[in-house]
């Protein structure tokens, strides 16, 4: 079994600065960016990264909440020409990095857990291309990363950044949804070490 | 991404053996069972295979099929002393190897996909050791198992194996259950080849 070290979540400090609106203003205008993206440069490569933290030796996963409604993994969709690895990275410091880009900006990226894939211009995504399509839309694939002992991380003023125990994301896709309800799943095979 | 190397169901050969019957007549005996084992050995470990073949280059993972009714990996418990990957390979011999014990007995063993925990001495299983849980009960590790091109398979007479996409199994919590229907999540971290 791969080992990991988890840290406890009192171990980092939380940062604010400012805002940072969402792009789209509807699901609608989403998508049908996404459409337009597609034209012009082929399937969206779209990141996210699992930070995992424990409280009394129970892993948590840190997720932001935007406007007290729904929850989210810090991720984005990446440029055409940039690695996973390095978008993610950059990614990691727009949402959760110092505002003014003066402090620690060093991200370990960990294993790839899991691909979801979007067949189409719809909201549906799988963890698996299905049948008979060869062009999918969009790959999403979220990574483990590692976080130091300790690390100050700095939350946009619109999200407030959460620490979810496993327990409460496992069989609760009502609540969290598809994606998220998983990752207690993947996070499954990892030996985690409980430090202090 | 890992590379995982995916050849067509038709590739195997599929025979009969003797039947295996069940070892405990009701899951009441079962538990029963898993309570005596523990007293005097401690925690149970088992172990199961995750088999991958291809149709139509969508993944398949095959599943012992009992009396018509419910779905299983090939997989059991293991003996106190003996390796996951030992066990592993005499449990995937005797349900689907040789009746008489002369041919392919090889089987390679590739990473564990995922870990249940079983807290107590009830049914319910975990993708984590739950809360303030120190000694759980059971541990069980799912295996990728990487198929040769070819090979013969003889699945005792009782059972019938079965190859289910994963379009079938992803949030089909209601027919496979909470671990099975978890397997396309699992997987989703591997780049497969689909070879002829
Ligand atoms: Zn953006
Ligand atoms: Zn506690
Ligand atoms: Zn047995
Ligand atoms: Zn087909």
């Amino acid at each position: 079994m791969p080992e990991a070290t988890l840290y406890p979540l009192a171990n980092y400090t939380f940062g604010v600065k400012e805002a940072q609106p969402e792009e789209d203003p509807s699901v609608h205008a989403r998508l049908k960016r996404l459409q337009n993206d597609f034209e012009e440069h082929g399937m969206r490569r779209s990141v996210e990264a699992v930070l995992v933290v424990h409280e009394h030796n129970h892993p948590h996963v840190l997720m932001l909440q935007i406007a007290n409604a729904f929850f989210k993994l810090p991720g984005h969709y990446i440029d055409p020409g940039m690695t996973e690895e390095e978008g993610l990275k950059a990614i990691l410091n727009e949402r959760l990095g110092p505002e003014d880009g003066v402090g620690d900006m060093e991200w370990e990226i960990g294993e790839c857990l899991s691909t979801w894939w979007r067949p189409s211009f719809e909201q549906y995504m799988y963890p698996y291309v299905p049948a008979h399509i060869t062009k999918p839309t969009e790959r999403k694939q979220l990574f483990v990363v590692h976080l130091p002992p300790h690390k100050v991380l700095t939350v946009p003023r619109n999200m407030k950044l959460l620490a979810v125990p496993l327990f409460e994301l496992y069989d609760n896709a009502a609540r969290y949804g598809p994606q998220l309800s998983a990752i207690p799943h993947l996070l499954s095979r990892y030996d985690f070490n409980y430090e202090k």
